[in-house]
């Protein structure tokens, strides 16, 4: 499949809503690939996670940082090449293909940037099928494949390449990189030839946040529900339909951490919702609960919680909102879904589930929550 | 010149002089050369910076971090040579020779380790003359020569490879990785050809420091002042004779800071003294005043400052005391003397003067401040 004008508008949608609210600036991260498509040494293709050979060596394209500061920051074309021509010599072997590491607006877009100006393929699949904050929560690090080496680069020229035991000190080294680099930088990791891309990597992500993108498209022109149409493809629910009435906020250390709360509107379909919910985030929407306070975060209260994925999405034309993105007074659905079978194991838990990232509350998959709900 | 046991005793006492209180213990520092020097694959040889050859790649070995974490760390005798190695590899060549960053305690034998492990030569030169507490404080930055490639290892195998722009970003990296490192690491910077070599680094400091073990060591043995005998060396004064009465002092940023008060003792010969000294230090002895706290610091109290040296020494044996060894009741002779003239051209004062750390008062040699005093 060839890659076109269009495709990059889907997908940078489509993989908003994937992103969960974070993922980096999906506008900017389409202009970069359109501008790229444009000048590509030949047409961009994306193949199929099965079509990948088990000899090439396939290399990530994305950017890691606080999605705020990519947004003001001004990333340079070549950052990116950089950074995957270190890790090329860091390999030192060429890279047949490349991939995103996250479905996140921005990072979705990278590879197709680095696939144009390296007339490589990128692959359909990544490492989340969402995004998540940290550089260790990739199936790759669920399945033990290494993070080495990791290369990050700048705009200003300076490129760092980690060597790094494990995914954890890959995150480790990295943020306060990426801090001195300015709060966001390119970053190559897990490095894997095509064998272990295709036993570890989730397929067709690629293609899924591109079809989202174009559900929502379609159905704005047909005047129809764009977050059904969204729903009908990610199989999940609405926890409210609100109003934003305040947003908590700070970026530091390499993220942005902070929290949204939803007043539920008064309109039919909203009956079972509850008053208020919180949605806790860092750079991605983590976790959403009942109540108007973070303090009133409790296992009960619990609507939804990362691994599964929680995205905003503009009430009446579905438009996924990023965290970034949050005002006062939008009118949004608050919408939750399954994540991948990889994030719901033991191990999967362990590294994504709510109390790594600090919630004192067990995992229950959305479904169950559902399923407590009704 | 052959190394032994002896020498790298003479080399740690002097070296720590020298060191102005900061370039890492000088005992375990001696403690890993003699173990390598046992099981050296041939002889360590010394040898002068007129001997290196044009074409020869040099590439120095010293460890970064906090010193009083590099006490309590265990230092793995693997991870210099790592760091060292890693450099090769990003150099693509070997090293015919290595060579002390710093004339500090640890960092002036820890060439002699390496040396050990490769069958090279270490090379009677450093880029400070002293120590100083930061990556960029070197005669090559002054001299414009690029500090990249970087690398840096821990005990626990994570290698870190930097390609900064220059070596005040070096710096900015490496900080804040050798902070994840758990606050000390091995690092190579500053690889260059012996020509490079032969024209900014300061020769024979390393048997300077050697000649200041040795004098503090017979004197003892004679029963002579001790810090006369160092005073003959490098040609300072005494600042005060004094006990040590507090000590301020916090570990942070990968840095030990703080200041240590001293109360002249009532002896013949400290008529002329200032009643109380106030040193401040940040790893090294950076800026010394009288008074008895920082506040007292202005351009008149003054008594010398970085980038000459300020050294700490028992006021019986002559032994210089590390910042991280200072403690209540010691009783001590302050010295101070003059840096390497390339430390005081106005790159050098730029680069590491008082105002570089904060210090709002400028810069004065320590003749013109004893010409003022007199």
């Amino acid at each position: 499949m060839l890659i076109n004008e269009q495709m990059i508008d889907d997908i940078a949608l489509g993989a908003t809503v994937l992103g969960t609210g974070g993922g980096g600036d999906p506008y900017s991260g389409a202009l970069m690939a359109k501008v790229a498509l444009k000048n590509a040494i030949k047409p961009v293709e994306v193949i199929a996670l099965e079509e990948v050979q088990d000899t090439w060596m396939t290399v990530p394209s994305s950017m890691i940082g606080a999605p705020t500061v990519s947004i003001e920051k001004i990333n340079s074309e070549s950052q990116m090449l950089v950074a995957f021509e270190a890790m090329e010599v860091a390999l030192g072997e060429t890279a047949a293909a490349t991939f995103p590491i996250e479905i996140g607006g921005f990072n979705s877009l990278i590879p197709i940037l680095v696939a144009a100006q390296k007339g490589i393929p990128v692959v359909d699949c990544d490492a989340m099928g969402r995004a998540f904050p940290e550089a260790q929560m990739v199936t790759f690090y669920l399945d033990g494949l290494p993070s080495a080496p990791n290369t990050l680069a700048d705009e200003k020229g300076n490129v760092v390449t980690l060597h790094p035991i494990d995914g954890v000190w890959s995150e480790r080294f990295a943020r306060p990189i990426t801090e001195e680099m300015g709060g966001s930088a390119a970053m190559c990791d897990y490095p894997m030839l095509g064998k272990n891309l295709k036993q570890s990597a989730l397929g067709g992500t690629l293609t899924r946040a591109m079809k989202i993108g174009q559900a929502i498209r379609l159905a704005n022109a047909k005047g129809e529900n764009a977050v059904d149409a969204i729903l009908d493809i990610v199989g999940g629910q609405r926890l409210i339909t609100g109003k934003i009435v305040d947003i908590e906020r700070t970026t530091a250390g390499g993220f942005v951490t902070g929290g949204v709360i939803i007043e539920k509107l008064n309109k039919a379909g909203t009956e079972s919702m509850p008053t208020d919910v919180y949605v806790h985030f860092q750079n991605e929407l983590l976790l959403a609960h009942s109540g108007s306070s973070a303090g009133d975060l409790n296992q009960d209260s619990v609507l939804a919680s990362t691994p599964d994925l929680i995205s905003i999405l503009d009430h009446e034309t579905g438009q996924p909102i990023t965290t970034e993105q949050l005002r006062y007074g939008q009118r949004i659905d608050l919408i939750a879904y399954p994540c991948d079978p990889k994030w719901r194991t033991a191990k999967g838990i362990e590294v994504a589930g709510p109390r790594y990232f600090g919630y004192d509350v067990e995992y229950k998959t959305i479904e169950e929550l559902a399923g407590e709900i009704q």
